[in-house]
């Protein structure tokens, strides 16, 4: 894609997403042995990069399918932009959610003015309760991550960063549906074409890893990490990207991921989820093969529920 | 004291701390019914605004006795703040700290190459040490906040603020020794007059309140609040400056402490320590005098232990 496709998805963005600030820590380049560039979507609108990918979608859809409305399934952080974005472009967001998502996150897409319903909490009670509200609705389906027009809103993210900061070295991204980082590769390729991107992904959920091992795309069978945001799988439209340009997936543990959260926490200061953690986690993991460069950290979000934090 | 002394005391400490950045948050704004900006010195070097005081204090004595290093007794965040200062300076830190001080504060002294000596948690025994200290080793002895260089070091806090958001109607301010709060005093009359003060305090502490009330300065006996940064009382030389540019002080109860703090974690996603929130939970308790208008929200510091939050 080439760089003048991205800046105008960028210029359509641009004046209802945050330009989100970086952050540095000397105590966490001298732990790092590298100069740490921390891109803080966390504090981006609605609390994670998501709204650069939901809006963009929203954006990109003619007026009269706009219109209609949209819908996804989602019990995270896409249920809670695309909410958002719907609000913010005059619209009707139908977010299908599992019944067991926590309250705090429904209270959130219903603050945005979201139509919440509810499912089981598989993932064939949530496909088809979209399908449903598609045909009785007209509205559109997007999809979290495996949409070109939402990994293009997400690149915007990455390009920020490398306008910010000019002769990045290596950029560290967390891989879950793999939406986020499909954006980072169109981006450095169009802006940064000398950086080495990497991924970061929790080992319960290594799906990406896998797949870039095997070339075809890898399931996870049972999930399992606190970065929950993590835990979806890749699609076929983002895989071939990442394929195309990620060099490297680091699989971390959960003591990792624990712990690379507590040092956003207690070093930057700032609030990241798991999932948010996930990159740093990585990049400390293979510091050794980093010494001296100048690094991207990727944090992805911040939204936690503090009465139920892992320390 | 007038702007050009407060300019020059800024310009001496301005390659060693960071100017910390502003952030706002339509949510929070929404809830106040006003605009409000939060100067986030929880991002400040060490953790909090302290080491503006420190640096200060430090840069202003004569070399020579600079040179015979300097002694302090605190358990908080000052502690840390003189150990990294006397480090940038070239000089020696003592730190007396009870010795029931959480384990990651005295790493963090030593961290920061600060000599610690332990006492028993009693403010009779800490003044002993300090006392022995000084006699011992010919180190100055620099109060936390009760010091004319340490208040005009945290004045620069409010300078900052001030230039960055020109207009500023109301200026919220938490208040334990009273040193950043006399520091805020010092800057709003020299730079933005028109700016009405205002005091946070903790219910549990409040010195400060019944001292404004009174006339003369009065004591906690038992103080008794989460804000561990503000059991401390005014000391001679705040107090008159901050009866003389302090409108008002609110106070807050503990649940109204924590509801700002997790405000602030939850939505401006930044890690503040109790004392940090405690301008927020004033401000929100008064709102309704301030509607519609800009208000300044000093977060004082965000050292907080993980493994014990108050959540």
């Amino acid at each position: 894609m080439n760089a003048k496709t991205l800046k105008k998805r960028h210029h359509l963005l641009i004046d209802h997403v945050h330009h989100t600030p970086v952050l540095t820590s000397r105590l966490l380049d001298e732990m790092a042995g590298a100069s740490l560039y921390f891109k803080c979507e966390n504090f981006q609108r609605a609390g994670a990069f998501k709204i650069r990918g939901a809006l963009s979608a929203l954006l990109a859809l003619p007026e009269e399918q706009r219109a209609r409305g949209v819908v996804t399934h989602s019990s995270g952080n896409f249920a809670q932009a695309l909410a958002l974005a719907a609000r913010l472009t005059g619209t009707t967001a139908h977010i299908v959610m599992p019944r067991t998502a926590p309250r705090v996150k429904q209270e959130a897409v219903a603050g945005y003015g979201g139509i919440i319903t509810l499912c089981e909490p598989a993932m064939t009670a949530r496909e088809a309760a979209a399908g449903q509200i598609r045909s009785d609705t007209g509205a559109v389906l997007i999809h979290p991550s495996n949409d070109r027009d939402v990994i293009m809103g997400n690149a915007t993210a990455s390009m920020e960063l490398i306008k910010d900061l000019p002769g990045l070295d290596a950029l560290f991204v967390p891989v879950g549906g793999g939406g986020l980082m499909a954006g980072a590769v169109l981006a450095v390729q169009a802006f940064e074409p000398g950086c080495v991107i990497c991924g970061g992904e929790p080992s319960g959920a290594d799906d990406a890893y896998r797949s870039l091992k095997s070339g075809r795309i890898e399931f996870n069978e049972n999930p399992n990490t606190m970065a929950d945001g993590l835990k979806t799988h890749l699609g076929d439209i983002n895989f071939p990207i990442i394929q195309d340009g990620v060099k490297e997936i680091y699989r971390v543990s959960e003591e990792q991921i624990l712990e690379a959260m507590k040092l956003i926490w207690e070093r930057l200061k700032v609030v990241a989820e798991p999932s948010g953690a996930v990159a740093l986690a990585a990049l400390l993991a293979a510091k050794e093969s980093f010494q001296g460069l100048r690094v991207g950290i990727m944090i992805s979000g911040g939204n936690v529920d503090l009465e139920n934090l892992p320390f």
